[in-house]
């Protein structure tokens, strides 16, 4: 019998609400705390840079939460997305593995983000918002909330970290076309820029630094609000339409996965996959391994502390309970721009501390490898940061292999790389390097941190 | 009732035979006749180009021709492709019409182009050939055929014009990713390439040039073929299945198009589209009109000549009966490089001279205006080919507008233009020019051809 190749949902099964995994863990979070009284944070902290909306998501524990009519009617130009069998890739690899993808990549913008940014872009509308600013590494979350912003006319200021802002031309172009502005980061719009600039003028920028720029822009203005693509718990509860479409689909395919894999950067393409199967680990007796994927130059999963820290470089967010790498750590400028990021959201930094995910780092090298043996096999080009999904599928099936055991393996296809080929390019050129970092350089960013009262 | 916004067919619902519209044809193309010899060309003349199964395809009178398991287990990463509504852009054109798209941005490759490029690379494959050569403008062709050959283990030199070459570099990291090996068209490869750059060193390049380049390549390499991406019969055969499936489409959505749009530049995308809803006019009783829109400054279908031409510069190809600008007509450097040909494919001439279809022209910044107008209430950024099409369906709505008549329009998305972006920051920063070309220009360049007996 031909072998099914891919599993493809209609508009009536796509999902008609977020899950919720703040009703399910076993253990409740620490609440993150205001950044000047250390008490924690209440809704009306929050309410200069988020819609009220968004703000009760964040601290919602109903197990699910109706996504809107509005939202899902644009979620139809490309959702549901499909579950694909790798069967070509599978052949590569020549291990006893079968290998499922979610292809994101089909979104408008390339990836997974408008999962999160169309919800975002709503809320802030049906509350009268004008104006969004946000920050993007490189570029996916700034274009899917470019994307996002038109349908509701919302007009969005993107501040781009700098080495992405150089490496990735068409990211702006296409933030421009859907007609957001564009700066890089660190940049003069900001006191927090201007600061940064005046110490390190030829700063590549960070996730961290572009944060603490958006976030000044948006509460220096009465009109304008914030918006932000990963680590927050109402993020993550947006992309997990992701999952439940994959575990329909594992139904319709009669198969489920033995592991379940994503990237991780601040966690929202790896919750959006793996939370539902999360939820039938915890409340309906499967066992599914489930592992985030990060670049083994920005390992705080795998290496770093678990403590209150700040979302951005310069201390404007909450204090959020996290795996980190502190705050003001610089990580190197590896191409998956997107995983370029110091901490770990507080939902996925509990599941792991309660051992109820696992974590892996892997080298750049490794990653384009993987990329371009997808992409010769399979077909599709994969996103610098996606390449690390694959990188460690192929190390799973490796193991399957050495081992002689058969193994199902999920992982979700966070992006294209069509927009990134640069990096490809570079890879091919042998210009890639596998960054280091020494345990000195951690523990020295991870001790510069406070010690907060809980 | 909330308004559908796409219709999703499931692996299984996907056509299983492409349509042959030269089953269908009221009136008989005239025989391609051999360069040198002015008879009719025979399938052994055709041999050195290509295996015998698409020689076979090219002359087939069958109504449907089945499509290989193995080509439709790739098809099926991400055909069959979805039939969306574009709700948001009818209500930024504020006119009395129901607009439908065919997305095939979805593939890999990221345009329509994988649709024959997968059965070309698998027909070669199965008569053991080892290496294709190929040319292509915008790159969409080339991305597509060494995203097919890397399936089949096939070698693949592409000749990309080199003014799209030095546009648009991204496309050749594609192609380098997929494994395949470009060079910019008029190169030193060839005899054709040599000769033309002595004479115009600065020559932008032209698909017709990169046709000669890529057939010399082929015939004098005994265990090499060639590939074309557009104009032939088979190629546009194989395209069919995208207005097969959306035949079935509209059945589940209930609806039917009073006018079916593609842009055209040899023919492959358009003939897609349309040719299924040719054969319901046809055959069927239907009454949908068919247009296919070319760029103003390359305009052979509305002011070329009907007559015996070469399909590429040189005169290497077999004499092809249609609708020409002349095998020297240089087309100015529009960024829509996939639509820089001289010729229209013989099939559409025929079904044109019959007056079956109709033709359009539009200019280059309306073009982009209508791309930038569809990005935006839409979300989809558009290849700027695909762009025609979307300024033919603004010219629909407004009419309808203008007439107070309602219709349905479905028009085929061919391609994004992620990997073009250059050319949307070229036309917002005011940089885009109207080519216009004049009648003597045409004229000089139709006189040149000569009366071949038919």
């Amino acid at each position: 019998m031909r072998k099914m190749r891919k599993v493809i949902l209609s508009e009536k099964e796509m999902p008609t609400q977020w899950y919720n995994i703040q009703a399910d863990m076993p253990n409740p979070m620490q609440p993150p705390l205001h950044p000047v009284t250390r008490q924690p944070v209440g809704p009306d902290d929050l309410a200069p840079l988020f819609p009220m909306e968004l703000i009760m998501q964040e601290v919602s524990q109903e197990r699910y939460i109706d996504i809107p009519e509005e939202v899902q009617d644009i979620y139809k130009i490309w959702r549901p997305s499909p579950l694909i069998r790798a069967i070509n890739f599978e052949k590569a690899l020549d291990a006893p593995v079968k290998i499922y993808y979610k292809n994101e990549s089909v979104s408008p913008a390339g990836s997974h983000k408008p999962n999160t940014a169309v919800p975002q872009a709503y809320y802030n509308y049906k509350e009268g918002v004008k104006k969004l600013t946000t920050e993007t590494g490189a570029g996916q979350w700034g274009s899917a909330l470019a994307f996002a912003c038109g349908f509701f006319g919302i007009e969005l200021q993107v501040f781009m970290v700098k080495v992405s802002f150089d490496q990735k031309p068409y990211r702006k172009s296409m933030m421009n076309t859907w007609n957001a502005n564009v700066v890089a980061s660190p940049s003069n719009l900001t006191q927090a820029g201007k600061k940064i600039l005046s110490e390190h003028p030829d700063s590549p920028g960070s996730l961290g630094i572009a944060i603490s720029e958006a976030i000044e822009a948006a509460v220096s203005d009465p009109g304008t609000k914030y918006s932000l693509g990963s680590v927050l718990n109402h993020v993550l509860l947006h992309q997990t339409i992701i999952g439940q479409e994959a575990l329909k689909q594992f139904e319709i395919a009669e198969d489920y996965p033995d592991v379940v894999i994503g990237c991780f950067g601040g966690g929202s393409n790896f919750a959006g996959i793996s939370f539902p199967f999360v939820r039938e680990n915890l409340t309906n007796g499967k066992s599914a391994r489930i592992v985030a994927v990060e670049p083994k130059s920005c390992p705080k999963l795998t290496r770093g502390k678990f403590t209150y820290d700040f979302g951005d470089t310069v201390g404007m967010t909450p204090l959020i309970p996290m795996f980190t790498l502190g705050h003001n750590f610089m990580p190197p400028k590896i191409h998956a721009g997107g995983l370029r990021y110091h901490g770990a959201g507080p939902i996925v930094s509990q599941l792991l501390k309660d051992k109820l995910i696992e974590a892996s780092a892997v080298p750049q090298k490794e990653c384009f490898e993987a990329g371009v043996k997808f992409a010769r096999s399979e077909g599709i080009i994969p996103a610098p940061e996606t390449t690390h999904a694959i990188a460690q599928v192929i190390r799973e099936a490796e193991q399957a292999k050495r081992e002689g055991k058969s193994k199902t393996i999920l992982f979700n296809l966070s992006g294209h790389g069509l927009v990134d080929m640069a990096a490809y390019d570079q890879y091919f050129a042998g210009g890639l390097e596998d960054f280091s970092i020494s345990q000195e350089e951690i523990e020295a960013s991870v001790r510069s941190l406070e010690v907060v009262p809980a």
